[in-house]
């Protein structure tokens, strides 16, 4: 909403399909809203009929529960989330972090930035380990080494992911892909998975159990 | 070579472009070979113009280092190989066991079997830091669900990959991709970290440092 003009108005005029993740990010998370009413403004898109996600950053859900019960009044689901624009931080910190998170809401949604592979590993450990526990989440590497984990991360249970349009050419983050990119992508690798029955369309023999150490 | 006819005689005649990785498993590591010879018989094949690479299995390698020797006075690469089909080792184990072949020879081959998400985010940490350890690695997870480590792992520093051509319906491995669709993720996966730059042919804004919470 901080970047959009008059969002409540093109809220209430929005006769798309697709539901909306209502945000409005202030200074301190990379936006440009004031922080003057802002959760006000927030609360009112999330009364709004197309609103079915609103995303709160961690920072503001600590110690403002009783924003958080409003919210959820209005019949949305809670994305909870963490930015880190510089780094990645170390296991024990990401997985604590995703765990508070969870405690405030129902979806949460991690996007660090990625220096190098053991940045991404961590990303898709933590992604895993959340899911393993039950947690609704949405992990992103943010920057261009962690791209593949935008294809990866559904794979190990992320929820959520963030694509722009292929004609959307105003803004995007680094590592971002295109959603038809990343759709293909992701389709790619689940047939992938799925190569044990099919390859290519081919039926497979399944192999013995020791029949294999010939290909690989 | 325990599984062609007449090995040796194939590649005397063999005038094909691309080099040769031989093999010749015993049964003790799913092949068809009879222990008596083996060696020799893949001696010769090393000695062969178009091999370029020897798999020898770890378990020969250890204390067979004088075979070793033979070995690289033909002028090959020695890739020392791990197999495990029914599950993958614990982090500790498998570092250790790349490690040992790396000792023995030129590439370190660890395939073992993935049995969930766990298995393959150790395996692709094993390859990340075989990798940043200066060991030649080729890392893969058997099985359904290890499948995408044969498109991540070249990402993390995996050296070789073992793709079934389309046309070969023959034996395949369970997980594996065939060479064409597993060439083209592995495009597409490098292209998506060039998104940066270019995404889908549409220069990209670099948006400033605090400009892309809008998006993720």
């Amino acid at each position: 909403m901080d970047k959009a003009e008059d969002p409540l108005a093109q809220l209430e005029n929005y006769d798309g399909e697709l539901p909306i993740i209502a945000t409005n990010r202030s200074q301190w998370f990379g936006g440009n809203a004031i922080d003057h009413g802002r959760l006000d403004r927030l609360m009112e898109a999330a009364r709004s009929e197309s609103v079915e996600m609103v995303d709160i950053e961690l920072e503001t859900a600590r110690g403002k529960e009783w924003v958080l019960e409003e919210f959820r009044e209005t019949d949305i689901e809670l994305i909870i989330s963490f930015h880190e624009f510089e780094e990645t931080p170390d296991q024990t910190t990401l997985d604590a972090i995703i765990e508070e998170c969870a405690q405030y809401g129902d979806i949460a949604k991690v996007a660090t930035f990625a220096n190098d592979r053991t940045d991404t590993l961590r990303m898709l450990r933590a992604i895993n380990s959340a899911t393993e526990d039950g947690i609704q989440i949405a992990g992103i590497s943010m920057g261009e080494i962690g791209s593949h984990v935008r294809v990866l991360g559904p794979l190990y249970g992320s929820k959520l992911g963030y694509a722009p349009l292929e004609t959307d050419t105003s803004e995007y983050a680094p590592g971002q892909i295109s959603l038809q990119r990343v759709r293909s992508l992701i389709d790619a690798i689940e047939q992938g998975e799925a190569a044990t029955q099919i390859i290519d369309g081919v039926e497979e023999r399944a192999p013995a159990s020791h029949g294999y150490s010939q290909t690989d």
